[in-house]
């Protein structure tokens, strides 16, 4: 029988860790890899960053729009942005698998090779893992990260009169959502954003140099992300809606699924993992961070002047 | 309607973070705690040691059997144990949870009460999570842990000649899920020692002071975690049974379940997180401390002089 055809069922715990582990490079800051009862990591500047999230099949991921080596890229990703998010470099990840036994162990190959991947395009390593049994695929990252001396950015920091800018994109992965929900799989770039979203991670420290107030990653929807950097900082945020940027993919994409306006997309959809940050008037700010607004004194969110009131991005048990 | 008797649901993903934030103190090595895209935590010697494991409803616990409360002391344990089985010590956990909408709040509010107890008692803070709905509650938890300065104890440095010995409990974790099984509630100390497991965390450390050349925590048994030391050691481990300690609350456990021999239990069973380690010969070890065994040149793991060859532990996925 072909090895890569054997379940998980047949190869067993053991077995799926040891092909896992060969599967993994171990980058420059991993003192310890996997193997141990815990890995060791370098922490340059006494401190570790770390954050975790997790992805269930049918909620995060469906089986019959992505494949596993995609999935794996995305759950890597969602963690990796958080670790950018703060002004860090993501050093490691580590990785819980829920998984059933008739699952064939090529899959968890692949998601593996997709989590090693995505990790490998920042330099960071997977460090540790462990995998149980169960119906519901399910992946549990944590992402470790170095700020090396940098102040790392939190949400709370933004002051009044500071602009927001945002890296990356906005709205792809929800038109890609969009589209695979009608049944199209194009236009194929937007699909492609939804499966495996690009987050500009090499923005994030950048923005911590160039003297970021606030930053955080657009997970939730930019309204609602850009919420909750007002909320902590106490102070309102202005968006111009004619500063974002609707290319004509997304415009297609609305076209053929009947959404009216595709800024709907852009305004709401996360996923993409794009950084939102704020910085004082006057920053120079190099071109991939677009100005979309600004910080000013009181509460909430506004689109072109209209208080904006929902809904607040995705509520998994709403 | 009683706060306490809302569901998940009804409270949604952003009440029931805010609710276990609040119940979340935060210790002296957290330097930004829940609530941002990350946390950032000390890591006093340039180093962070991470592992991560889940428990997963019907195959780790049983509502019907153990306490949100126990469930979470139980899953913050069997992390922190790996930390202090590379002679560490933790600095902190994240937790990722899957829950079903239907769950009453009141039942996550004492999970996280359970995981913060836990690690309060060696120190740590829970600094960052996530919760998704889903059909199978699950708990996976990443601990953080600093050397300060220690080197870091392995499973392959043990050479011919140490010793092998052991500090917590063995076997009672697997009586206490034995009793349980067959509809018993006591002996009680083993049936709570199932629920909720006392790792020697502070031995961890200790041994590393005092020139460990190995460690491990028995999760899988403890045979079949000498048998990794050995294995990665490149050695032989003899075991001597008659150094055991089998007390007379496993021996009535074992009359009211018909078991033949207690020791089986403590020879097989794991989740007491009991730490196993070896030691030059000679070293002079504090009474927490058991002697066993020690390790020779050859293969695999002896009990008595006669080769023990299964079961290897605890298999998932078998």
């Amino acid at each position: 029988m072909d090895e890569n055809e054997r379940t998980i069922e047949q190869t067993g715990e053991f077995g799926v860790i040891a092909r896992l582990r060969q599967r993994l490079p171990q980058g420059a800051g991993v003192l310890l890899g996997p193997g141990d009862d815990a890995a060791l990591v370098a922490a340059s500047d006494r401190r570790v960053v770390a954050t975790t999230d997790l992805l269930l099949e049918g909620i995060h991921f469906r089986r019959d729009w992505s494949s596993a080596y995609d999935i794996g890229r995305k759950a890597a990703a969602q963690n990796l942005a958080d670790i950018a998010a703060m002004g860090a470099r993501p050093t490691a990840l580590l990785v819980a698998l829920v998984a059933p036994g008739s699952l064939p162990v090529s899959w968890t190959d692949h998601l593996a090779a997709g989590l090693a991947d995505e990790a490998a395009v920042v330099g960071a390593s997977i460090v540790g893992g462990d995998t149980v049994r169960g119906d519901t695929i399910t992946v549990a990252v944590t992402a470790l990260g170095d700020l090396r001396g940098r102040k790392p950015v939190t949400r709370d920091g933004a002051r009044p009169g500071d602009v927001i800018a945002v890296a990356g994109w906005l709205g792809w992965s929800a038109a890609g959502f969009a589209l695979l929900s009608a049944g199209h799989v194009s236009p194929r770039a937007l699909v492609e954003a939804h499966r495996r979203p690009e987050p500009p991670y090499d923005a994030g420290p950048a923005a911590s140099d160039m003297g970021a107030t606030a930053m955080i990653d657009v997970s939730d929807g930019l309204l609602a992300d850009v919420g909750h950097i007002a909320e902590a900082s106490r102070l309102r945020a202005d968006i111009e809606s004619a500063r974002l940027d609707v290319p004509a993919q997304l415009r297609e994409a609305a076209r053929k699924v009947s959404v009216a306006d595709p800024l709907t997309w852009v305004l709401g959809g996360g996923e993409d993992h794009a950084l939102v940050a704020t910085f004082p008037a006057g920053t120079r700010l190099p071109s991939r961070w677009r100005v979309i607004g600004a910080m000013s004194s009181g509460r909430g969110v506004t689109v072109d002047g209209a208080t904006w009131s929902g809904p607040s991005g995705w509520r998994h048990f709403a």
